[in-house]
């Protein structure tokens, strides 16, 4: 190769989605959660010129109106999209036919306001089961397409208005160069799972420079989920309106699908903004207190470990023990051992980061003081040992808290 | 028939396993969990004669060494049973071959104490992964050994010495008449699943004066389990030590198999005994504040309405908003949602109590004062109806309060 792809790195101070060159953004505030607040709850994407694009969305049965506009619209237009349209503070779930009708009025309107040729997606988060309060939205995205630019404040802003009970922004930026030319993978993010009180949702939306048909970022799209959004669990309420679009514009010249040299630079770096996506997702859990990094290793199968990963890191008794800082070793063996994969005690064992508690089913009493002073970091890793193959998952999770239940108990 | 049986009736005030002749119990306090305590934490059970018995167990892979050696001694002599030793306080789970060494210590010693000729089942509650204090307590059993009788304090004692965070003894009685003859079928358990703050087990004991072959009993004990102990949840973790266990004495004089006469009355008493107990135990779950009783209807299968239930029972979202009394059916919808049996939600009904909230997916604001108040109950009952298909499960669960997450956030 004469010219060689370096090496993908991320942005210190990522801007989002504006990071990418030919996206433009902005956002206004239209009162959707109707509590006469003037924080922003609308945000505008557009592709200068149409752009390709892939979606990844909940398995949900009961799956929200954008959900099924945003499937329609890709499988007829995946690779002519002219942007998104999206808004916190209502979820457009369970809301039947006027929902579908209304999720595809903001699809509409948001085209129309900003005079493109290609049909929009939507996406939508908040409370389940009520209707949009559809006027003041379309309202706002005309507004909003006035005010379409590529700066960093309404990148930044646009990234606010997805947010819900998040307490901070998510945005993550990758890049790397090839044949003299930088490309970009910028993304931005919202809330985890359905950790949300009334709210439904976790949205991320990356765009790249790049252009590539919307197959080939389907098929990048799907891997990096598989490695980061899929990896994550705060409470195990898998939402309606979970949603991860990628838009690929062409803006840089270079084009990308599986025979190009670019291809593992391009997955490498879509990969690494949705892990510092995901992270920070549930690093902004509600109400967490630690982040937990749970590796289950030596499983029968990957399935297997994903299984037993899953059983541990949803266990409400290991993460209550977690948030007293209690390193509960015989929590952990038991939610183990309900994934009933084959686990053998004898074979078991279990690190508090480097620090092991449990070798072969034997407590190693003589190192408590390590592992217990460990589990009273906001951030460790917990890896469990099978032994028993080859099969390996991680999962990042949190712990429990109090505050969690009191917020969680009323609208 | 000219001794047809008498319909199955419960007692009003059970005395527990005393109830039913040729059982002696007695209870003592072995300070198992080394903190000074004279709290009742060993418990006796003996058959006058050898009985038969049948045990249900725990699926968790990491099973505690009681739970081993019960169904070694079941494998081998469950025709020919001594009784049963109980201890709460550790739950000799994950103690390797020391702690199997144990388990069978306590039950020979029990054996012994009682001059039994047949063998002893054992059961243990409490930490997991601690060793068992084995001294303090072989001198419990011959303690316990020289006080036993079938007086109702002895019976309500041995109640109390297996509970652990339980706040109320739990015990049922059910009698029927045959052949002039007065049949009982009595039972006594402990604590719900592992919502226990460290301990790890829900125990059961019935008790018959029929005589029956172990086999008989494990059929019938299996069934009703299937519809009791296995249809409640309080926090979703499958505890290394829930064990249900039947024994049969046969002092009556009355014989019951597969073909008798009595065989539906033995049953429906059984699993009549086994439902008292279950709701016994998910009503006194740790910290609920509410018990709500899940039914799911018209689902593709019976299975896939238990996958339903459980995804809704078992949601903390679900649970946090019985908790504060808000009737978030879209969260309902959510869980059922992700149970993934196909659920289509323009056909989907929810009702509290008999009041629907949702009906073929649309919400019944006009009623909503009413289902609204409904949550606020102690008690209430959720139907989902998916109108699907004619499977069907019912499920009885609990809400989550700030004051489980506080509870169990250390030892």
């Amino acid at each position: 190769m004469d010219t060689p792809t370096t090496s993908v790195s991320l942005l210190k101070h990522s801007q989002g989605i504006g990071d990418c060159p030919g996206f433009l953004l902005a956002a206004s505030a239209c009162d959707i959660r109707q509590i006469n607040t003037d924080q922003l709850d609308l945000c505008l994407i557009k592709s200068e010129k149409p752009c390709s694009a892939a979606g990844v969305f909940t398995l949900n049965d009961i799956c929200a109106a954008p959900v099924e506009v945003c499937k329609s619209t890709l499988a007829s237009s995946a690779d002519a999209i002219g942007g998104c349209v999206s808004n916190s503070g209502n979820a457009n779930a369970c809301t039947g036919a006027a929902g579908l009708a209304d999720a595809k009025a903001m699809a509409q309107a948001a085209q129309k306001a900003t005079d493109s040729t290609a049909p929009f997606l939507v996406c939508s988060t908040g409370r389940i089961g009520r209707p949009l309060p559809l006027q003041p939205m379309l309202t706002g995205i005309e507004d909003a397409a006035q005010r379409l630019d590529a700066t960093a404040d309404s990148s930044l802003v646009a990234a606010d208005a997805i947010l819900t009970s998040d307490t901070r922004r998510k945005v993550a930026t990758a890049q790397f160069n090839y044949a003299g030319q930088t490309i970009t993978v910028a993304g931005m993010a919202k809330g985890a799972g359905m950790i949300e009180p009334n709210m439904a949702t976790m949205l991320a939306y990356l765009a790249t420079d790049l252009s590539a048909s919307g197959a080939v970022l389907k098929s990048v799209l799907k891997k990096a989920c598989d490695q980061s959004f899929n990896c994550i669990s705060i409470d195990g309420d898998m939402s309606t309106n979970d949603t991860v679009l990628l838009f690929a514009n062409g803006h840089s010249g270079l084009a990308v699908d599986d025979s190009s040299e670019l291809m593992a630079a391009f997955q490498e770096a879509v990969d690494r903004v949705c892990a510092i996506l995901a992270e920070k997702i549930v690093g902004d859990g509600e109400k967490i207190t630690r982040l937990v990094e749970l590796i289950v290793a030596g499983a029968p199968s990957d399935e297997a470990a994903e299984k037993v990963a899953r059983c541990v890191g949803n266990s409400l008794l290991v993460k209550t023990s977690w948030y007293g800082g209690d390193p509960n070793w015989g929590r952990l063996a038991d939610a183990a051992g309900y994934a009933q994969v084959g686990i053998q005690e004898d074979r078991l064992d279990i690190c508090y980061d480097d620090v092991p508690a449990l070798i072969a089913g034997q407590v190693q009493s003589a190192r408590s003081a390590e592992w217990k002073s460990i589990v009273h970091q906001e951030r460790f890793r917990i890896t469990i040992d099978l032994h028993l193959g080859h099969g390996r998952y991680r999962l990042l999770t949190s712990d429990l808290s109090e505050a969690y239940v009191a917020f969680n108990k009323s609208e």
